[in-house]
C-alpha cells in the first residue's frame, strides 16, 4: 500500500456565502478546523461541493489566506486548483505551494468536452513547468459526470511518467467501482482516493489510501471510524452505517443538503446559502432532512452546535 | 422581423496567443479590423471558438480594452461574459457596458449540469441586478453539445418578463433547426441568431436577425452575401455555397483549423496557436486543409494576405 501524507478521510469543505453570495472567511474558518478536530486527515477545499467553480480565482485564494492566517496546516490542505483558464490554475496553484500546502486537487480543463489526451497533457505540463517548484504534489481530479472530461489511465500514465513525484495520486468521483479497482491495479506508488465513501472499504482493502467525499462534510466522525478500523471485525457494519447516511443525503440536491445540515450543527442558518445555480434547500426540505437523519439514528449529524469551537 | 443593432453577420473571433501562449492584442486587433471591414455587422469576441474560458477574466477584459483603444467601435462588440463564477460574470459585464459594448454574450454558468432554470435564473437576475446599468443588453447564449447547460424557452420567457429591453436575444448553437424555430414563433421582439450560418437562410425567412458563426472568421464575405441577398433569387445558391465551405472546415477539429486558414490569410504562421487543452493543426492537416478550400474554389478563404490593412 503507498503511503500519502493525506492517507485518510478528506472532505471537499462546503464554502460559506452571506447574505450578499460573498465569501464568508470566519466561517469558512470554523468550519475547517471543526473538521480537523473531527477527525480529517486533510481538507480537499475548493472541490465540487464548494463551488470553487462558481467563485472567480482571487476569491479561493483569499479565503486560503484566511485558512493559513488562522493558523490551518498547510500540509493539511489540498486545495483544488483546476481551472478551465490555464492563466487561473498555474496562478491558483502556485499560491498554493507558497502557501505550503500539502498538495493541490487540479480538475481538467472542462469547457471543450473534445479535449484529447495529448491536449490535456499539455494543459497539466504546462502548469506544472510553469508552477516549476518541486514542493508541488498534484492530485488528479476525475468527476465525468459534472467535468464531462475525463481523465484517462492513459493520460494518468503518461503525467506520473513525466512528472514523478509531482503527480502523485487521484481523487476518483466517476462513482464507478470498477474504474477505481483499475487504477488500483494498474498504478503502484500512486494515492488513490474514491470520491465517495461508499467506496471507502472496499478501496482500502485494495489499496486506497482514503477517501474524499462531500458527505464527510456532516459525517466525518462516522467516515474516519471506518478508515481507523478497517482492519477489524466492525468494518464492514462501519461501512454500513456509513452508507446508508450517505444514501439519505443523496435523496437531496448534495450541496443545498450539505448546507442545511451544517447550517443545523453550527446552529448558524446563514450557512444554507449557496451562490447561484445552485439553489438553497427549502425550509420544509431542510427540516425533513434533518428528521430523517434523527429518525435514522445520526444524531451527531444534526446536533446544534456540535461543530462549534 | 424583430430589428436589431447586431442584425447581420457576426463572427466569434478567434484569439491569437503569442509563443509563450499569452494573448496577443496586437494580432487580435488586425484581425477584428479585417472582419469588420469584410462586412461583419459585429464582433462575437470571447465565444467558444475565441477559446474564451481558457483565459482569465482579465486577460479577457485587456483584450477588449485593445480593441476600444485601437478605435473598434463599442457599438459592434458583442463580448462573451459568461462564466462559472457569478463575481467574473458581474465583473466582465460591467467592463462590457462601461466600454460601451453594444451587447454581451453570456453563456449559463456551465460547470453544475444539475443546474435548474429557477438556478439559472437567479444567476442571470443576479448578473443583471449587480451591473445595475441602463445601457446592458443582453444576448443569452445556447450551446448544450459544449456547455451541457441548456436555456430552455421557459428560462428565456422568464428573462425577457422580468428584464425587458435588457435580455433581448439569443446565439442559439444547438445545432438543432427545430429549437431555432421554435423560438423564432414563440418570441416577439426577440433577436435569434442561429450559431452557424447553415441556418442562416432558413433562419432569416422564418425572423432571425442574422447569425454568429465560427466560419465566419474565415468566410465572413461569403455569409454576408447571403444576408444581403436573402430575398433573391441567387439565396439558396450562395448558401449552398457556405454550407459546402463550412462542411470541409468540419472535417477537422474547428478552432485549429480556422487558426490554420487565418495564419494563412494573414500570411502569419503564429496565428496557428491553440491554448491547452486545444493543440494547433499539425502542418500536414493545415496544408490539407487549404488544399480542399483551394480545390473547392474558395480561393477568398485562403489568399494569403488578404485580411491584412
Amino acid at each position: 500500500m503507498v503511503t500519502d501524507p493525506f492517507a485518510g478521510v478528506l472532505s471537499p469543505v462546503v464554502t460559506p456565502f452571506d447574505a450578499d453570495l460573498q465569501p464568508d472567511p470566519r466561517r469558512f474558518v470554523t468550519l475547517c478546523q471543526g473538521l480537523l478536530r473531527e477527525g480529517a486527515s486533510g481538507l480537499a477545499v475548493f472541490g465540487t461541493n464548494s463551488e470553487a467553480n462558481s467563485m472567480a480565482a482571487s476569491e479561493r485564494m483569499k479565503l486560503l489566506d484566511a485558512l493559513i492566517e488562522a493558523g490551518v496546516p498547510g500540509a493539511k490542505l489540498m486545495p483544488g486548483t483546476g481551472a478551465c483558464s490555464i492563466t487561473e490554475a498555474i496562478q491558483t496553484t502556485k499560491h498554493a505551494v507558497e502557501h505550503g500546502c500539502g498538495g493541490v486537487l487540479m480538475l481538467p480543463p472542462f469547457y471543450y468536452k473534445v479535449a484529447t489526451d495529448d491536449g490535456l497533457f499539455d494543459f497539466f505540463a504546462k502548469v506544472i513547468d510553469s508552477v516549476a517548484d518541486a514542493r508541488l504534489r498534484l492530485y488528479l481530479y476525475h468527476i465525468p459526470p459534472v467535468a464531462q472530461v475525463p481523465i484517462s489511465y492513459d493520460l494518468i500514465e503518461r503525467l506520473v511518467t513525466a512528472y514523478p513525484g509531482t503527480v502523485v495520486g487521484i481523487k476518483d468521483s466517476s462513482g464507478d467501482w470498477s474504474n477505481t479497482r483499475g487504477m488500483l491495479e494498474r498504478f503502484d506508488d500512486f494515492a488513490v482516493f474514491p470520491g465517495s465513501e461508499v467506496f471507502l472499504l472496499d478501496g482500502l482493502r485494495h489499496g486506497a489510501v482514503g477517501c474524499i467525499s462531500a458527505t464527510a462534510n456532516v459525517n466525518m466522525p462516522g467516515i474516519v471510524e471506518i478508515y481507523d478500523n478497517w482492519q477489524t471485525d466492525r468494518a464492514d457494519e462501519l461501512q454500513a452505517r456509513a452508507t446508508a447516511a450517505r444514501r439519505i443525503l443523496e435523496g437531496y440536491p448534495m450541496i443545498p443538503a450539505l448546507k442545511a445540515v451544517i447550517a443545523n450543527r453550527l446552529g448558524d442558518p446563514a450557512w444554507a446559502t449557496t451562490r447561484p445555480p445552485l439553489r438553497t434547500l427549502p425550509k420544509a426540505k431542510a427540516q425533513s432532512l434533518v428528521e430523517e437523519l434523527e429518525k435514522a439514528g445520526y444524531h451527531g449529524m444534526i446536533e446544534k452546535g456540535a461543530l462549534a469551537a
